[in-house]
């Protein structure tokens, strides 16, 4: 059987990652987990700091059952979170859902929740797998054509995981869910997509003339 | 003095606000974190939940120097955070970072940070207000043309308050920042626009054909 074949097991479910309402729109199967996360590149992190909740934006990269996170080893975040507990979400908007009622409005999305303990990375090995693995979520391919971290980069860097034990997607789609008697007002009622577009990589001013995309770029472009 | 010609002040630094490392991308002034945060409409809640910290998307509206969050009044995150600290995250990335070196690879972004105390609104001429604000955050200008929520929904829905005492943006932009020695590298650098597009409004299948669609989205078609 090709390994590619063979299905990843599914999250389990705990009272944390089960939704108190629209409990329909979450997902528990590691190929909607897995997709959401692939598709983007920015995550929230949500930490514990004295007592009171912190939220930053940061990359962050899937490998296989695990997340990957980096900063420097002087930042607050770095400093806190080795050993404790985390929470990692990532969200996709697709669109924007715009009923009859007030309150039906809404809007379409995909999104990742990641709870657990943030452990610091230090064997050589699996950082370098981790910073590779930061590099191409941002941009595929990216990895094998940039210079790696030398020792005094890799000093100042702290990578840490995250395992994906305790995690769930919630997903919603489709259309406006208006209520039966609300149908006939004059409202305009619908939806728009809403989606991330890269526009034309702009060189770096040092760049030698002439210097080409690279492949992994140009569809992109 | 015209109104809208009067500054508003700026938010103080606290230690909270103040990052540890790159404090050169810090903004405290009032217009830098009220264009940010109305450029957007989904936010990452953060809070603390039996210790442990829960960061969710959700919808949010500023007003003034407010900002309004709504859900489920059975909802989890509704039920735990009225009068407890919360840290609500806005970001919008701007493009991707393609440096020669791996370590430089980044994100141009803006964000806003809020925390804070969240309140439970329960003044009616209060939550009409937020109300509004959530839906024309959305669809500038569609507040005025939907069913305003009725007593049955308007019991269903929890509103928060976070009044934004202390709050900071951090902004990147501009082009990469290698090493001196690394310019002679051989790898493309550069910067790969981000941005957020709208498509064609899909009309509800109920909608009655040929209601047109109002000029307060016609811009976004």
């Amino acid at each position: 059987m090709d390994a590619a074949a063979q299905p990843t097991p599914d999250y389990p479910r705990t009272t944390r990652t089960t939704p108190t309402r629209r409990a329909d729109r979450a997902r528990y199967d590691s190929a909607t987990v897995h997709a959401i996360l692939d598709a983007e590149f920015v995550c929230h992190l949500g930490f514990v700091a004295d007592g009171a909740p912190v939220v930053l934006p940061t990359l962050y990269a899937r490998v296989d059952r695990r997340l990957y996170l980096h900063g420097s080893t002087g930042s607050r975040p770095m400093r806190t979170i080795d050993g404790e507990r985390v929470c990692v979400t990532v969200t996709i908007p697709d669109g924007i859902v715009l009923a009859r009622a007030a309150m039906h409005h809404s809007v379409n999305y995909r999104s990742v929740v990641a709870h657990g303990i943030a452990h610091r990375v230090t064997d050589p090995a699996e950082r370098a797998v981790a910073l590779d693995a930061l590099v191409d979520q941002v941009a595929p391919g990216r990895s094998a054509d940039c210079r790696p971290a030398n020792a005094k980069e890799h000093a100042m860097t702290a990578v840490l995981r995250l395992d994906l034990d305790e995690v769930s997607a919630k997903v919603r789609t489709g259309a406006v869910a208006d209520e039966p008697e609300d149908l006939e007002l004059p409202h305009w009622a619908g939806v728009i997509p809403v989606r991330r577009t890269l526009g034309a990589p702009v060189p770096d001013g040092a760049l030698a003339a002439g210097t080409p995309l690279p492949g992994y770029l140009s569809h992109r472009a």
